[in-house]
């Protein structure tokens, strides 16, 4: 029997004792099937389950049959656990999978995440939640039905840096929030990629790195927007741009008064966070990168680096965040980043898109 | 008899044998008069007057007798070339003022450069030109029909490290232009200054820090905006913003596609200017400060540091502005910074305001 489907049965406080009865002769952590094995799947999750102290690998999903013999072979994953997305949902009747981590492109987020539900697994889906908000909704009714968990793969949420920047702000660093920056942006230069092609990604920059940008401009802020006003600029004769857009730029107005001036974009490089306030400022650059982000504050004219920020949750930010979901399985604790926090960008994305289709600002 | 009056009757050629025939036991300077001795007026122009090779001061309006009478002792002023309000006009007869600036609260700005042309002067006017496009519009009228030249006091025209940021813009050291961020703020403390009255100031932080924000996207960015998508934020419970708004953010459509990302606030403190390209990047923070302004370009993920950019025209920025208008005035060429590009940024300024206004994006 799976963890996801005892912990119907027995509640989070008997489950840890279950947990633990069921460690005799075997691993006690948490089972993972990934979903997709993509450059971020396969090249940046799967070998964090070595860093993981409640996770493990235990299933792969892969329309390439020969490539997932291999990464299973690799990573000890039994041959018996491994699907094809036709087979995916007999994953069903496997007690070793507790999780599934939906790693696809954008615009198959929704098909996963319910069949997974479906499957009676608890969810794990790669941000953005899905590629419109009635998607997202679809997705948490179908994890609430089965009785799961939903958690968005927001790592920053996870990463020493970006903690450390939330905790300033909310302890009054900067003092009242007035001006919030976040820009991310990388040159593009394959047109053949999946997040160029609608169909797969639902959208451009906005859905690729945008998302880091609208993420950080809400827990900087820690408000929710009331408003979103936003223009996009593409240059279609660029084949890269055929379908999907290059650059978004959107403002979102904040109950304080504070404004949240957001970016991406899929031809020139940056990757900066930015909070000011009327005390001072806490700043970011590179902010969201796997390694090497840096920070600083600045009070009365002067700029201190924060060169060792209190560590995250985990060995890496991604160690922590595959923990974070094993120890909700674990407990019966919700997500920090659940599916709601998903379907709240969703909305603000919707959003966006129709405010820089119309030319006006857009009330959220 | 005045420059100003001789350049009508000689042209520029012949001038500038008649300025070095004048040198005959007197300046072979141009002579300003400085209208307004308020911070900026008498704190920051007129100790430059020592550091200028072709620009001298002359005379002082001011309408504050006791004031003027201390700065033109100080800085060798004759009595008789102390002006007021009221006695401005006469300043028409004094043939050792060839140039009138004006440094007034900005809703003056019309009614002095009109009365300056009118006296036959040529005029140096502070930005914002104006309060609005229309009286742009008059005072150029008013300076072409007198012959006389009209420049405003965009002084990061003179400044090394934006000229050199503009230079490396304009060679393509970015690649092509794509994103340019232009952010001016300070804590305004004090409620009782002229800039936060709408009748001395013709608006708030947009009208004192917002015309450097957006003076550096056109002039980074080397194009003009076809549309602009604006919104303010001000809490009008605060004493400071009875009248004026506090943060103005505003984003520019540029023909090429690049887009503008502008602010000026007067509750934080922001001084900033970054164009992205497809190839790299220029920055600068702080990037039109008094002194002490930094600079950087990045390319293929390296940040360089440019610590000596060439020397700009003057021995400072300020220095370099008045003789840039006194060779005018000796060569009979057009200011580099004249009241057209004064008008240019008036009307952006004009359909911001509008466009916060409507919530809508407003076509230029």
């Amino acid at each position: 029997m799976s963890l996801a489907r005892r912990d119907i049965l027995m509640g989070a406080a008997a489950l840890a004792t279950a947990s633990s009865s069921r460690a005799v002769g075997q691993d006690r952590r948490v089972g993972f099937a990934i979903v997709g094995l993509g450059g971020y799947g396969l090249g940046v999750i799967i070998p964090q389950f070595a860093n993981c102290r409640h996770s493990r690998l235990t299933a792969l999903v892969s329309g390439d049959p020969a490539k997932a013999r291999t990464v299973a072979a690799r990573y000890g994953v039994p041959e018996r656990s491994i699907y094809s997305y036709e087979t995916f949902d007999r994953i069903r009747d496997n007690p070793d999978v507790d999780v599934v981590y939906v790693v696809l492109p954008n615009a198959m987020h929704a098909e996963y995440v319910v069949r997974a539900a479906k499957a009676r697994k608890h969810v794990l889906c790669e941000k953005p939640m899905a590629v419109s908000a009635a998607e997202c909704e679809t997705m948490i009714a179908a994890c609430k039905a089965a009785g799961r968990k939903l958690m968005i793969g927001y790592r920053c949420h996870f990463e020493p840096f970006n903690l450390e920047a939330m905790r300033l702000a909310r302890s009054g660093a900067a003092g009242r929030s007035r001006y919030v920056v976040s820009e991310h942006g990388f040159v593009q230069h394959d047109p053949s990629k999946w997040r160029l092609k609608t169909a797969l990604s639902g959208g451009g920059s906005l859905m690729d790195m945008g998302i880091y940008s609208l993420q950080a401009a809400r827990y900087m802020s820690g408000e929710e927007p009331v408003a979103v006003t936003a223009r996009a600029s593409t240059d279609r004769s660029d084949p890269r741009f055929h379908e999907v857009e290059d650059m978004m730029q959107w403002t979102l107005d904040f109950p304080s008064g504070a404004i949240g001036q957001c970016m991406s974009m899929y031809s020139a490089a940056q990757n900066h966070i930015l909070l000011m306030g009327d005390k001072g400022r806490i700043e970011l650059e590179p902010a969201t990168r796997y390694d090497g982000n840096h920070m600083w504050i600045g009070k009365d004219g002067r700029e201190q680096e924060i060169v060792a920020p209190p560590p995250g949750p985990g060995k890496t930010m991604f160690a922590g965040q595959l923990d974070h979901m094993a120890q909700c399985v674990l407990t019966g604790s919700e997500p920090i980043v659940s599916g709601e926090e998903g379907l709240r960008d969703m909305r603000i994305i919707d959003a966006i898109y129709r405010s820089a289709r119309e030319g006006r600002t857009v009330g959220l």
